[in-house]
């Protein structure tokens, strides 16, 4: 069994921008987050984005509003953003305030600064396999695990649990890409699917983006897939001071004894999340130089 | 079994439409066709549309230009009925000479005018589940077949054959939308999956967009599958005057004794797409009054 080591590979992909960004001249990349309000876990995202931008040489500056902060002038902090020709990269981090829809505010970040790929023009791209547009960051790190770990997905039967618009279909549309790490037969399964188990055991490469703590027991897979866990969960441990620890979607401590491939969780999709954005933000940049 | 009778099905969306058009003030929606050269077939599509329109009350307007046009004047022209408030809908007939990149003639048409659903921003707003985009016409019109049908696809396992653009990955995005005609499990096959028969067979509903003449044969399909066949390829056929007639994907002759239901080819898909293009312009319409 290969464990596929998502912090290793995000360390490796940071490294390389490093030395793409230390080529660069005296501008550097730059990226605005947008935190709004002190949610816990958003802190911790934001915080750890703004570390893997500062080990690379990206220039990062931290935006903080408050929860209170209308949904237009959210949008009117963004557009200053948008016409800021210093700021290459925009990213607001979700979840927002229930006043405030997150779909209008994402679609207010321009196409070409949405470091996210959450933009509906880049989503749009996406489809279309237009590689002008930028790739949302868990689905573009999910493949790049894939390639950096030389598991090619061409005629596999790859299954997505999940069609969330940031991970299951973004990730589902980028398999059915043309070349060695796309071309595969994509089943998407979600919560209304019927008989789940006898499609994942089909499976030569699971996704699990369902976002339930241990969904996919080891019964369920076959013999030599390969896993790739999106899901975070908390689970309580009374072992642990905080009382609780993170989990994936996947049984991993079974499963790891029948798959081919696993990443773990923490420590697989995670960091390459951050690193994609990173990766993003310096695509963002060369494409302001022509 | 059940013949679904796309041509009576789409009949009655025409009649619909047109008393909606009736009930309309002076204006009336209007939809401009850009035809370039004389390709038989994209000259008898583009008259049917014009049929369409006629027998509805949407005024339509066809351009067409010579196979020596560039691509920079045929931006040009597309960019004049852009600006032009009388003109609700824009629909370019595919396929362009090889010289125009049919991409960016797609995206230099108004999402808001592009009855086709073919632009960018129109594919991100299908796969965001945002419902001010035009829906592509053939996938509307499979979906359409369905609810008109009364065959909800909620927890079904839907087979889609074909990758394309224009069919089988928009499609495969509206079956997985929420709701009783979407909510459905997906499988997106293609020319490199392998074990396509035993994937087909699983299939409460097939949706055959994968352009080979009789490619789905009845061992297959599951007896009781649903099957839509959205393919029309010419074969061979001496008995006919023109030496050729047209056939779908699927074998439909042996698949009629054990299929649920079924739609013909010709008269079943086909008929829909130039209903649905009738329905897109009307919205479109609609949108500019507010």
């Amino acid at each position: 069994m290969k464990l596929i080591d998502g912090k290793q590979i995000a360390a490796t992909i940071l490294e390389e921008i490093t030395e793409e960004v230390a080529k660069l001249g005296d501008q550097k990349p730059a990226v605005t987050f947008v935190r709004v309000g002190e949610d816990p876990a958003s802190v911790s995202y934001v915080r750890n984005k703004e570390r893997a931008a500062a080990k690379t040489g990206i220039i990062s500056d931290l935006k903080v509003f408050p929860e209170s902060i209308s949904q237009q002038e959210l949008i009117q902090e963004i557009q200053a953003l948008n016409n800021n020709p210093n700021v290459h990269g925009i990213l607001v981090q979700a979840p927002l305030p229930n006043h405030i829809d997150e779909g209008t505010i994402f679609r207010t970040v321009l196409p070409e600064k949405d470091v996210d790929g959450f933009h509906t023009v880049n989503i749009g791209k996406l489809c279309q396999e237009d590689a002008s547009g930028s790739v949302a960051c868990t689905p573009a790190g999910v493949i790049e695990l894939l390639k950096r770990s030389d598991i090619t997905t061409e005629g596999k039967h790859v299954v997505v649990l999940g069609r969330s618009l940031i991970v299951g279909k973004p990730v589902s549309l980028l398999f059915l890409h043309k070349g060695a790490f796309g071309n595969a037969t994509v089943t998407v399964c979600h919560s209304r699917t019927q008989n789940i188990a006898s499609i994942v055991k089909q499976a030569d490469i699971v996704v699990a983006a369902i976002g339930r703590a241990h969904f996919v027991t080891v019964d369920m897979l076959k013999p030599g897939a390969v896993v790739i866990d999106v899901g975070i969960n908390r689970i309580e441990d009374s072992s642990r001071k905080s009382g609780y620890r993170l989990v994936g979607d996947v049984d991993f401590e079974a499963a790891k004894d029948i798959v081919s491939a696993i990443t773990p969780v923490p420590g697989g999709v995670g960091p390459m999340t951050v690193a994609m954005l990173m990766k993003n933000t310096l695509r963002a940049f060369q494409a302001t130089r022509g």
